[in-house]
């Protein structure tokens, strides 16, 4: 991997000595996911994913099938959870993966843990990025307590539409209810609810937003 | 406050010259809150708390007055969500109440925050100490979104009988309500179930465990 794509993920780059920054590139490696394609399961340490291009799906998973959307990871982002063998402090597990097809660069989790055993600036970044992930999924704990299904599939909605660049949002109702951690049933109840009050047209091609002001408004 | 407590408290303390352990000690305050008092708000930054006696319970509240707990601090523990101006990457609000009659030390957030900024051990300690915490609030993400009520209640039950060191937990419906991000009816009716099948006994006095084997098995 050339050092200059490690610039722009890495603020402690500069920081770094010739030999560490040599050896960060030489055990970075390229890897390409397909749409749906796993990217890490909650066993061992895969390492640290950077994000190039495409879209990863961070979520835990229950013993019979339920889970739940933690947060994504979008092109220029970096992945910590999945090295949680380098941060002692993270005893859970999570799984990725790629929503699109997508491409990263993985550094192993020894090296990186070596590096950041050695220099206190990398050290800070692998700490501070994870630290930001927790605000995350304090937003979606939030969501979860104190917000109706209403309110997050408005949310939800939103989010999707602005990711997708279009009013139409491309998701089956049970990949909604695998992101807010629900049952499809109580989806599609909500949705036709929504469909009823003209929001929004749920139909073969996907979920059409018709009315996003009211939708904005039930997003709070 | 004297230098030897920091040392309990703070695995960086061997790394600090002698100016800024005067420093920290010198901008420690003791602080006392009685059972039930409130020690941190969502709004500013009160600083870090260092538990010595006593234990606190860091909890979100919604605007319409929805709660749940996130997690407790007991004496030795030190509390960094309260001083999320020192870290930046957290964007959240907590609140903390003093459960039991506390004694704290507080360190402003200003001194921490100038310290840990000169010095990188601080800084990763303060981190490691947030990511902990991430880690506890995972825990509760998961039995929010896997695990039924019945079981929430079980774990509940059965870590506060190990905290108070008896089998009678005393605690209303609507405290423990408020602990699970629940409604007191729902609280109220599990209990009532839980009593039926012999499990435990709800009276004035408060909750006895009576079948603490089976509760286990519910609490997986």
């Amino acid at each position: 991997m050339p050092a200059h794509a490690f610039e722009t993920y890495f603020p402690f780059w500069k920081d770094l000595t010739p030999e560490d920054r040599a050896l960060l590139c030489e055990n970075a490696i390229e890897e390409h996911f397909e749409r749906s394609q796993p990217v890490h399961g909650n066993t061992g340490c895969s390492g640290l994913f950077m994000v190039r291009s495409g879209r990863l799906r961070i979520y835990i998973l229950s013993e019979d099938g339920k889970e739940i959307t933690l947060y994504r990871l979008h092109p220029g982002d970096v992945c910590m959870l999945a090295a949680s063998c380098v941060i002692q402090s993270i005893t859970f597990d999570v799984f990725i993966d790629a929503e699109l097809p997508s491409d990263c660069y993985r550094i192993s989790a020894a090296t990186f843990g070596d590096v950041s055993e050695r220099v206190p600036a990398v050290k800070i970044f692998a700490l501070e990025t994870a630290v930001e992930r927790f605000s995350d999924v304090m937003w979606v704990m939030q969501q979860i307590v104190f917000m109706s299904m209403d309110t997050r599939l408005a949310i939800f909605l939103l989010d999707e539409a602005r990711l997708e660049g279009s009013d139409t949002v491309t998701t089956t109702h049970e990949q909604i209810a695998r992101h807010l951690g629900t049952a499809r049933e109580v989806v599609s109840r909500v949705l036709k609810h929504m469909a009823a009050d003209g929001l929004l047209k749920a139909g073969r091609g996907g979920i059409t937003l018709l009315d996003k002001p009211a939708l904005r408004r039930l997003a709070k």
